[in-house]
C-alpha cells in the first residue's frame, strides 16, 4: 500500500529551505518557482534601461540556445506580453498570408484553440482531428498534404497540456519540410524539459511562455522564428499588439518592446533561466520532471488510479488520471481536500471523460510528488474510498 | 539659483526606508513602486486558486469604485493581459461593429496608435486631429457628429502621455451621448491619479493599466465598461485574446481568466490599490502628483527650461520640456549622466520637436524631484551650460 515510499531512498531531494508557506502546484502553470526567482522582481527598472536591454538579450540568446540555435544566424526570438495564447494567436495571425491554407493536426483542447484563433480571423482552416489519447496518424498528414498544394501552413501542438500526451514533432516536421510548407510547433509545456532541436525538427515558430518548464512566473510569451519565413510574413499581421514580425524588428533595431514590457515578470524569467543552466539544462530539468512523473504514477497506481494515457504516448509532463469509480468520489472534495492539505491539482479538460491532472512541472522534487501520495491517500481514506495495491490490479 | 528648495519646508515628505538600490524612475511607467507592492510578489497562486479568485473580484471592484461606480449594477471591469495598448485594442476591436465607422481625436502618439490599430482591423474611421500642444475643438468634434450619422463610436485619450496634455473627456462625452454613440477613453495616464467619474462622463468603455497611476507593475490592461454595451457588442471580436467581451463573460461567470493570468502581477496590483486607499484615494494620490509636478517645474523653469505645454492644459502626470538651445546640449549625454544619478527621465515622442520628458508618477515625493533637480543642474554644470534664473525670463 504504500510502496511508494520505496522512491525515496531514490529520490532523496527536498529543498524545503526555499519554500514560502503557499500551497505548492501540480498544476500546468502558473506553477511554483523557486524563491530566488520571485525575488528577481523585487525590482524597478525602466524599459529603456541599459541594465534591462541587456537583460533581454540576454534571455533571447538563452531561449535560441535552449532550441540549438546558439548563434543567431537562422533563427530569432521574439518576446511578446500576454499569456501563450497570445503568442499562438500572434504567430497565427501574423505568419499566415490572406490566402494561405491552415493545416491543423489537433489531439486536445490547445489543438481546438487553434481551431478558434483560424475562425476567428478566418483563416482558412483543414483539420486532421484525433481523439484525445491517440497520436496523429502521419500518413494521414502525408496524404493531407500530397492532396491539396493550397495548404501553406501546418501547425501542432508538441505536449497537448489536455491530456500530457506528446506527438512527434520531428517526424510531423520531415513530412510540412517534404512538402515545403511552414511549420508551427506550440511547445508551451515542453520547451526547456523535453529536447528540441528546432532545425532537426525543421521548425519554422516555436512558441512557448514564461510560465511553464523554464521556470518563471505568468506574463509573457516567446517564439523562436526563422528569420526568412518572419522576412516572407512581412505585412501579413492581422492584429497591432500581436503583431509577431513588427515586436521583432523593434527587438532587433532598438532592443526593446514596442509596447511596455512586464519588466518584474522578464528579471524573473532572467534568473529562472539561470537556474535551468545551474541544473544541467533541458537534460538536468527533464530527469527531474521524469522522477516526479515516476514517483507520481507509480503511487497513483498502487493506490489503484489509472492514467489515461499509454504509457508511450504520455509525457512526463503532466498526468491525466480517471476519476475513482467509487460512488463516494466527488472530485470537488477530493480537490478542495488536497487543496486544504496544502497540495494543488487540476481539474481535467476532457470532452467525454471524466479525468483529473497532476502537474509534474514547476519547483517540485520528487520529495514533493511523495507528500502529494500521501495526502492524496489520506484524502481517499477520508471519502472512504478503498484503496487496491498494485498487487490487485 | 536653488529657489525650488523653497519647496522642501513645504514638502517634508521622504520614504528612502522603502527603497532599494535601483534608480528612479521618472517616466510614464513601468514606474518605481513601493516595497510592499513588490512583495506582493513574492507567492505562487493557482490560477484557479480561491485565494486568487478573490484577489481578482476585489481588484474589479476597487476598480468601479474608483471610477464612481462601486456597485456592479451598470458598468464591470474587465482585466486583460498584456500592456496597456492591448487593452485600447481588445476595445476598439471587441466593440465597433463590422459595419461600424470610428472618429478618432487625435493630438498625440496614443491617439496615433489608436489610428494603427483601427487600420490594421480595417476599421472605418474618421480623424480629427490637431497639434500636441492644442486641446480639441468641442464644436470641431460636434460638427463632425452632425454631418456623419455613420458614425458609431469615438475615441479620445484623456491625458496623452507624448506631452501630458489633458483632453477635456467629459465635455466630449456630452457631445458623444447626445448623438447617441458609444464612447471610448483611453484613461492609460490619468485613472487613479485624476479623477473620473465614468457616468457623468457618460464614458462606455474606459482604459487603463497595472503599472500608471495605481502604482503597480506592468502586466495587464483594465478597462471598466458598461453593461449594456458589452452585451450588444457579443460577437464583434476580430481577436480571440483580446475578445473584451469573451474575457467579461468568463470572469463573471467563473471569476477566472480565460487564458493564463498574470498571477504575480494582480497580487501586486491589489497591494497597490490598497496603499492607494491608505493615500486617500484619487484625491490623496493627485494631491502628492501635484506637488511632485509642482516642484518639477518651478525648479527646471528656474534652470531655464521652458515647458512645451501652456500651465492650462497641462497635467499633472508628466512634464514635457523643450531641449535647452545651447549648442553643448546632447540629450544622450543628458540622459546618460542623469542615469548614472539614479535618475531615469524620459525620451520625447513628439514628431518634429526636441523635447524630453519627466514623469511625476510612481511611488515618488516631493524630495525625489528635489533630488531630481538637483541632479540636473549637476549635469548642466558639468555640460557646461549656463543655468537661467527665473528673474532673467
Amino acid at each position: 500500500m504504500r510502496l511508494y515510499w520505496l522512491h525515496k531512498a531514490m529520490n532523496p531531494t527536498t529543498r524545503t529551505s526555499e519554500r514560502n508557506s503557499d500551497k505548492l502546484l501540480f498544476t500546468p502553470g502558473p506553477l511554483t518557482t523557486s524563491a530566488t526567482v520571485k525575488a528577481a522582481m523585487l525590482r524597478d527598472l525602466g524599459s529603456r534601461d541599459y541594465e534591462f536591454i541587456a537583460t533581454v538579450r540576454a534571455i533571447r540568446q538563452k531561449l535560441l540556445a535552449i532550441g540549438g540555435q546558439p548563434d543567431e544566424s537562422l533563427y530569432t526570438t521574439i518576446l511578446l506580453p500576454g499569456s501563450g495564447t497570445y503568442g499562438v494567436e500572434a504567430a497565427l495571425s501574423s505568419i499566415v498570408p490572406a490566402n494561405g491554407r491552415l493545416l491543423l493536426i489537433v489531439n486536445g483542447a490547445y489543438g481546438k484553440r487553434m481551431m478558434k484563433i483560424a475562425a476567428v480571423h478566418k483563416i482558412e482552416t483543414q483539420v486532421l482531428s484525433y481523439a484525445e489519447n491517440v497520436i496523429p496518424d502521419l500518413s494521414a498528414i502525408e496524404a493531407a498534404l500530397a492532396a491539396d498544394n493550397t495548404i501553406t501552413t501546418v501547425a501542432v501542438v508538441h505536449c497537448e497540456t489536455t491530456t500530457g500526451i506528446l506527438n512527434p514533432i520531428a517526424a510531423i516536421g520531415a513530412l510540412v519540410k517534404s512538402f515545403g510548407q511552414t511549420y508551427i510547433v506550440d511547445a508551451m509545456s515542453s520547451f526547456g524539459a523535453i529536447p528540441i532541436d528546432l532545425a532537426a525538427c525543421h521548425i519554422d515558430y516555436l512558441i512557448s511562455s514564461s510560465n511553464k518548464c523554464i521556470e518563471g512566473v505568468p506574463g509573457f510569451s516567446f517564439t523562436l522564428a526563422r528569420k526568412d519565413g518572419l522576412i516572407a510574413a512581412e505585412g501579413h499581421a492581422r492584429s497591432l499588439s500581436l503583431d509577431l514580425v513588427a515586436q521583432w524588428r523593434e527587438l532587433d533595431a532598438s532592443g526593446q518592446f514596442r509596447f511596455t514590457p512586464p519588466t518584474h515578470t522578464l528579471l524573473a524569467f532572467h534568473q529562472a533561466l539561470l537556474e535551468l543552466e545551474a541544473e544541467g539544462g533541458v537534460d538536468g530539468r527533464a530527469a527531474r520532471y521524469k522522477a516526479n512523473h515516476d514517483v507520481l504514477m507509480y503511487g497513483m497506481q498502487a493506490m489503484g488510479f489509472r492514467a489515461y494515457l499509454a504509457p508511450d504516448v504520455s509525457s512526463y509532463i503532466i498526468s491525466t488520471v480517471y476519476y475513482p469509480t467509487h460512488p463516494n468520489f466527488s472530485f470537488e472534495r477530493f480537490y478542495q481536500t488536497l487543496n486544504e492539505k496544502g497540495y494543488v491539482i487540476y481539474p481535467g479538460k476532457l470532452g467525454e471523460v471524466d479525468c483529473f491532472r497532476i502537474g509534474n512541472i514547476g519547483r517540485l522534487y520528487p520529495a514533493d510528488l511523495e507528500g502529494l501520495l500521501a495526502a492524496v491517500q489520506e484524502t481517499l481514506h477520508v471519502m472512504q474510498i478503498p484503496q487496491l495495491g498494485l498487487e490487485a490490479r
